[in-house]
């Protein structure tokens, strides 16, 4: 039995699928930052340090196969834009919202892996008092930075530039430091930049 | 060319998928509460009320297509049991999450609709001091109550019992008003229920 959950079967608009979605599952050296990321998170959340996922990837689901009466199989499905960033959670009682982006480029970050949804999202973060940041990747130095949201708007936003150089990234953005538990401190970083009363 | 993505051809367990999935897109009366859910959100965004969004649905991707160099289309994929609860956002710059159900019940809410993990992780939202709650709807009556998760929760584990009887859900929740904008006004019973004093 197939049924035609959702009539969208001309859609014009393909997304291609992120491409970490490729990268799920890899191990060992080269760790994608995804999987950095998602390590980090279950040690924060197993110490009961902080609360954050990663949102599953959204997906158009157009149609299900019943190939018997308890399984569902999806035979048809597309990536869809995300509408949001893909991080978020709790930390200290505060909302804490985030994207995450690798780049192979030694020289700069390109903004063209940012959606602009998700700038607009960051704004309405900030708008109801969230902390709200991107942590970027250059993954030639492996060096991962936490950089405030509100510096990467504004430079996306004066719109002359289509990318931000690694040096600015360096002034502007903190260090994560890397280790084996958690692989990214990166909560350690929002300490500096958002709870600085806090953990005096 | 067909690439396997992620490698569980056999997979065992197949959850079924989230009947509302199959309720997607549907207008008109007898709305489901996912609908509504949507509507309001979208109110409460554009007012800059608050920032809820329900998570994009896990889906364990297995085979991707490619029919031409920048379209993906997934053609085996299956649904996955959440291991949060479905929305989460910032209200008052306070984390809130919560899961919200259905039933056509007029007697008792059933508690095999939660999944162990949504327990635990609005155990977690309370530990880290987020807002948790559940939005229950029983259809039949056209009612729908706001729970604080903790009631829920206690409930839940006592064992003892498989549902929460109608009457009960009426004593320990509390109503939330249904207008047309928005559908469902339970930022209402938010305010009334964790912030008391704000709306004083």
């Amino acid at each position: 039995m197939v049924i035609n959950v959702i009539g969208y079967p001309n859609k014009k608009t393909i997304p291609t699928p992120p491409s970490k979605v490729i990268h799920d599952g890899y191990t060992g050296r080269g760790m994608t930052l995804e999987n950095d990321l998602n390590i980090s998170n279950t040690y924060y959340l197993e110490t009961n340090r902080a609360l954050i996922y990663k949102k599953p990837t959204p997906i158009q689901v157009v149609k299900v196969d019943y190939p018997s009466r308890n399984a569902a199989k999806i035979v048809e499905a597309y990536y869809k834009v995300p509408s949001t960033t893909d991080y978020n959670g709790i930390y200290r009682g505060k909302p804490i919202d985030f994207e995450a982006k690798e780049t192979k480029s030694k020289t700069s970050f390109p903004f063209k892996s940012i959606h602009p949804h998700q700038i607009d999202h960051l704004k309405r973060v900030a708008l109801h008092k969230g902390i709200g940041f991107f942590i970027i990747r250059f993954t030639s130095y492996e060096e991962t930075y936490l950089l405030d949201a509100s510096s990467i708007i504004t430079l996306y936003e004066q719109g002359n530039k289509k990318s931000i150089a690694y040096q600015r990234v360096k002034e502007i953005g903190l260090l994560i430091p890397q280790g084996l538990t958690p692989r990214l401190r990166y909560l350690d970083i929002v300490d500096t930049l958002y709870f600085k009363e806090e953990v005096k």
